[in-house]
């Protein structure tokens, strides 16, 4: 069920012993709206813990210095950023897949999983809803929250270049470098510095780089083999996904992923005149306009031949 | 002499057969911001032209679209982001460096060559003081204002990036937005564009990539047959030279370059514990301490052997 703002807010303000879901592959927004709001609700004097299916990159550690997880049997639970149960990932979503009472999400493909669901399809991001959230349960922005809060709007928006940014989006990040934000050492974190792993990743997409109609579709492949012989898990493919879709003259970039069980998951970007959520609901899948994602029980040749086929015959 | 913000208004608002002048090498900035000022001073019903002493990159073309150039006389002069006169141009500084009337410029390192300047160094851009004068000089800003302005704030914090943006910068981004400016399809051209062939260039360069002292000095090596295997030039090259010092835990990142005539140029980037301009001025090079060059007549092995021992030897 959907619920409005309010209701939102009064269910988090009557709850305690409070368990925080993020989605698998923890990204700068789920994690930032997820630690926000912890920070947010221990202040409130709640028991509050946040848990994630994946283990959370290194790189965030900050946005959690100086919480303590606590341990208690969860009495409300609230996922932030997840727009479906399954991407809680296999186990949460065995664990807790029916069982989240209140859900936050900021995207137009949200299922509604949760007992009650807030969306905002126009945010950019989830941190965009839980700044407005966390004002709403009456807590000061301190400038740890300030850095949380920066880090998903910063990091799902591209640092401010993507076209789901609003004047909305611009003028919370105003108050948030107001209240403390490091916005630059996030940003020098989260966009100007890759790991010596991550450019051998790159190293080996951009040899597999293809293209199709062209120049219209590029295409990179990376398999598990790729990935463990750069010592890189999977989060590191998010700075490898908007590669394609960069090159002039590309209109849809794909980037084909190996997964474990014989599996392969896309991830499709791209141009202003292509819907890639379009393209991946006709694979199961879903996302954004110009960013979304499925997956295939085949390998990822076979995956690769059949999103390119699609697009062939049916777009361009 | 320096002036205040509104005596440097008043001027504007009095002058009429206006040149705009922009920097050498003119970027987002200082043609943002000088179209911005051209348009609005045309809006105003005065007579103004820009000039500037090289070509304006064709990617910048939208700035100007639809505004006529006049001749004329000029009868009063303002510079936009020139921090001093040699900036001008080497023609430029001669026919105009003594007869500029106004300056707008956000450097903190400005020379007042101008009669009056108005200055504001915690300005993130000079786009950022020009928002504040066009709704000073009580032009509405349209859309194509908003675009021009939106292109220098964007363009000179690397989209919202780097420490100079303040709290205001995120505000009138929000109001330019509001006005119509295409950030998105701004920051695509500006930022999210890579040439087919720069992006094959860039596979060849991370393929020569090598790291030395654990890590801490990383070296791409380009020849001559690499750039015309992909069709590129020098100017490709901007975009491989910070790869290096990107990379976690390199503090001295080298670019070898293969020039003309058996000579090699080496660019150098450091971290903030090394002084590229020193590593360079022991081979009869120089720059700034974070980014310096130098060349040898030498292979670019020879070339990158030497730098490498001197830095292995003398630094690290």
């Amino acid at each position: 069920m959907r619920v409005d703002f309010s209701e939102a807010v009064n269910e988090l303000k009557n709850a305690d012993d409070i368990l925080i879901l993020c989605h698998r592959n923890p990204d700068g927004d789920t994690l930032g709206s997820g630690f926000a709001l912890l920070r947010a609700l221990k202040s409130m004097g709640k028991r509050a813990r946040l848990s994630c299916d994946d283990k959370i990159p290194s790189k965030f550690s900050y946005l959690y210095e100086g919480v303590e997880n606590e341990d208690f049997e969860e009495k409300f639970i609230v996922s932030v950023d997840v727009a479906e149960r399954k991407l809680l990932g296999e186990r949460y979503n065995e664990l807790y897949g029916e069982r989240v009472d209140l859900s936050f999400d900021h995207h137009g493909t949200a299922r509604l999983f949760a007992k009650k669901t807030y969306c905002e399809s126009e945010s950019a991001s989830a941190c965009e809803i839980l700044f407005g959230v966390i004002e709403a349960l009456g807590v000061e922005i301190d400038n740890k929250i300030a850095d949380c809060l920066y880090t998903g709007m910063s990091t799902d928006t591209g640092c401010f270049r993507y076209s789901n940014v609003t004047p909305r989006t611009h003028r919370i990040a105003a108050e948030l470098i107001e209240k403390g934000a490091d916005h630059t050492g996030i940003n020098i974190k989260m966009f100007e510095t890759k790991s010596m792993n991550s450019i051998m990743l790159e190293k080996l997409c951009l040899q597999s780089l293809e293209f199709y109609a062209e120049g219209r579709v590029a295409v990179i492949t990376v398999t598990k083999d790729m990935l463990e012989s750069c010592n890189c898990d999977k989060s590191d493919l998010d700075a490898i996904k908007p590669i394609t879709r960069q090159i002039e003259g590309v209109e849809i970039g794909l980037t084909v992923k190996q997964e474990d069980n014989g599996k392969t998951g896309i991830s499709v970007r791209t141009s202003e005149n292509y819907d890639a959520s379009l393209i991946c609901a006709h694979f199961g899948g879903g996302g954004h306009a110009r960013a979304a994602g499925c997956e295939m029980k085949c390998t990822p040749e076979e995956a690769k031949n059949k999103t390119v086929a699609f697009i062939l015959e049916s777009l361009l």
